[in-house]
């Protein structure tokens, strides 16, 4: 249900990821960015993108990758996309716990978002129940479209567990 | 003094930058990073990159960059490198303070360091004196080649002063 992404699901994830990224509340990313280039950042070359999939449809997908290089390439960084329709159905937990595993599998000790933002309360609270803590927050960090100049937060996990 | 790099500093750069990658105690990259693939980063496309000269000798090197995208781009984020044998003479603090200007003048409202290795005491001063705050602390994020396993620090510093 969970598997890597293929080149035959560009289409989909593209359709999956816009919407977010139009929206502008949880990701970084200027709001304006071409399908081209939101897929590319997605399944850029230095993470892997995995698909969540039911009945040949995708619910959701993530990355995963190193958050640093050298001397930090054993902190693991993920980003998670859900289909708008399908939230709060369990699905970013499903795939966070996927991601967990994959992790660990691939040799990382933790897990590190940069850059959470502090008005998305349902990502906080869902990383908080799994797991993570909130080890910094960045004043002002983030121009949320109707919240105004919100903070982040940077949220870290072991995977030792 | 301190000035845009141009392909011509592209070998003076290199030789300054590599014995601090090469040393991996202070930059979360490769230690066995090429000569190619470090000066590509030093000088990628998303950042600007600056040099101090003195007599025709590139006494130190930074890049100036914003930190994320979208919602975050008002935030920057830098580099510094000073080269081994003119260190504690201010080098860095002139850079610093040359690109908080230039990080002004583009529209930055502040500066963020992600990833500031908690063993390096002396970058952790330097910044904590030119009005940086420590915003974050990454549990074991960094192996150190000497110290071990230690803390990475996020700082962070209003640019409206």
């Amino acid at each position: 249900m969970i598997r890597p992404a293929t080149p035959a699901d560009a289409a989909a994830i593209t359709a999956l990821i816009l919407p977010a990224i139009r929206a502008g509340e949880s990701y970084a990313l200027p709001r304006d960015m071409s399908d081209r280039d939101a897929l590319a950042y997605w399944c850029a070359a230095d993470r892997e993108t995995f698909v969540m999939e039911d009945g040949g449809r995708l619910l959701g997908s993530y990355y995963l990758r190193a958050n640093q290089r050298g001397g930090g390439d054993h902190v693991a960084n993920a980003g998670y996309i859900v289909a708008a329709d399908v939230q709060g159905r369990g699905i970013a937990r499903m795939m966070a716990h996927d991601s967990f595993d994959r992790a660990r599998a691939a040799g990382f000790a933790a897990m590190q978002f940069n850059f959470v933002v502090a008005s998305n309360r349902r990502a906080v609270a869902l990383w908080t129940s799994l797991g993570f803590v909130i080890v910094g927050r960045l004043p002002h960090a983030f121009r949320h479209p109707a919240a105004g100049v919100v903070d982040a937060l940077v949220m870290f996990r072991s995977l030792k567990d």
